[in-house]
């Protein structure tokens, strides 16, 4: 995030006067403790009043303000200035981070209830991403069949900065709960697994801790196609959530050109991994890379080889775009616009 | 690398017929320990003998062989068929791996001994890089003064998988010499650190490993930016070997987006981080992360938004081009072909 929320976000532009608007990124504030408290079971609410827990996550860098809780700020400021259809929240609290597996568990289920309960229940416009813990891959898939039939439910939310690749087998019931469901799996910009933020060791500062998210996901798509997962689940699609896509184009190039010459290795992966990342990989468009040259913007959409792959999000409140312009790139073609605003949502969450 | 070496390599391009051509990156194979032993100290080579040492580096993946190291199949092979004028020969043996610093050091003097007597001596078109360990910087800035005045090295050579990320402050005397001397540091596709390759753990394939290169060399940009590398050391140039550079339009607008709300954090870096990288960042050609359509690849290029970065190289003996034309993008402007074959290279080493 470059700059804290203030007090509006911009608003939609004119020319999208009757376009549909599906916002696929709003943050929810990671819960207090205390907010979460009723909905854990009362086993938990013991251990949370006996063990003195007062918050979950960790603070890596010191960081500018940004995920706000309030449903009357959230409807004013965002979804009546923007007239959204549907706004998928995602909760972006740190339960990767919680060392013991049952407690992790019992805070995913918590969360998800605060979730249902305090916001999807109030406005219909609102639906959620399951949080689970990835660390419990198995625990995962059970909190998904939990709450799969619950119809604000439309994803399941994974930290990009897992334990390792999540392509890896010990993910796959994740994924094969996911698909059972009909539900994406959504990765999002967050996680504090331990592994340092980039392959070269830990950073100095929080500015090269942002910039590197995307080398994050640019290792979780590689790993994703690599394992095969897309080859075994066939229906699943993934969405990367706040992790830009400028460096996209240049990774199914390269990932292209050396699986021609080392796709022995990974026999399962039968056709080049962009035409895999196509049919599967789905992106939310805040924050914009932006160039100088709103031009090369455009240009570097038309790489991505196909329109069904961008999906519009304000990332609210995080305020990632200083006016209504910055948005979205100007210059797309009207019918590439409204994929991104609606149509690609439609086609990923069932709303 | 995508295929290993045969017999040739494909030859210039008969466009080029009366330009001049500068290879920025030939490999030499990391010398047996035999071959370097005659460069060692006297009390090296009896360290060598007495400690069965048989080789250096480690092979975490299986991989195809790459490196060639004998001279008249350079010739024959690259340089004649090539008409080559300079050729900038790296080493990329893994004195990074050794944990014994006297030990590393004595390796790094005895391999750049023996690429100056081996290589350099026999042919007026090579040059060298000088090998250096960076888990000692101050040691390594004595082996690059013990060089400087020899007319055949032309490039300090670090590798992208550092123990840290290269512009913390440990680092800085490799750079105080580099600079003093004129001469650039060269980052090249290697190192053996011990951090995970990936900001997400260890991938499971080779695949995976090579592809994610490239995110080694972004934390790297990254960091010698925010870390003011560029602002002390207003000469420096630093040169990616073997990086792929498709993926650097993308990152200098996250970069410069994200600088704009979190400068602060880093006061020295007082102009667009684009713009420092514009300035002292080189790269070299090969492996050309190729589209399917050649004019995203002319789009790529433009958007770097200057000139002076892109140095041809083969990469000989790995050979990532499967035909002359694979070598470069056609529809480049001549003026911009004829700086990245040469023009480039002559302003960032002396030859």
């Amino acid at each position: 995030m470059t700059t804290p929320s203030d007090a509006t976000t911009p608003g939609r532009l004119p020319r999208w006067e009757n376009a549909e608007v599906v916002d696929c990124d709003v943050r929810v504030a990671a819960p207090s403790v205390e907010a979460v408290q009723p909905f854990l079971a009362p086993r938990w609410q013991d251990y949370l009043a006996e063990s003195g827990v007062r918050t979950i996550g960790s603070e890596r860098y010191p960081r500018l303000p940004g995920t706000s809780g309030d449903l009357t700020a959230l409807r004013d400021r965002l979804l009546d200035r923007w007239q959204t259809r549907y706004a998928v929240l995602n909760c972006g609290i740190e339960i990767s981070s919680i060392h013991n597996e049952d407690w992790a568990l019992a805070m995913a289920r918590a969360v998800n209830d605060w979730l249902a309960a305090e916001r999807l229940a109030h406005d219909p416009r609102l639906r959620g991403s399951i949080v689970v813990p990835p660390q419990s891959p198995d625990a995962a898939a059970e909190e998904i069949d939990r709450l799969a039939q619950h119809p604000g439910f439309v994803q399941v939310l994974l930290p990009v900065r897992a334990e390792a690749p999540l392509g890896k087998r010990r993910y796959w019931p994740i994924y094969e709960a996911a698909e059972r469901h009909g539900l994406p799996v959504g990765i999002f910009a967050g996680g504090t697994s331990g592994n340092p933020t980039t392959p070269v060791g830990w950073p100095s500062y929080y500015l090269e801790d942002y910039v590197s998210y995307a080398q994050a996901f640019q290792a979780q798509v590689v790993s994703l196609v690599s394992e095969g997962v897309f080859t075994k689940y066939l229906a699943l699609k993934v969405v990367l959530v706040e992790a830009g896509f400028t460096w996209l184009p240049g990774l199914m190039w390269r990932f292209d050109k050396n699986w021609k010459g080392l796709r022995r290795e990974v026999p399962w992966v039968d056709r080049p991994p962009s035409e895999v990342i196509r049919d599967h990989l789905r992106l939310t468009t805040q924050p914009l890379d932006e160039p100088e040259d709103p031009q090369h913007l455009v240009e570097t959409i038309a790489q991505l080889g196909s329109d069904d792959m961008l999906m519009f999000a304000t990332n609210y409140p995080h305020r990632q775009f200083d006016s209504d312009e910055g948005v979205l790139p100007s210059g797309l073609p009207p019918e590439v616009e409204q994929r991104i605003l609606a149509g690609n949502a439609h086609d990923t969450y069932r709303f």
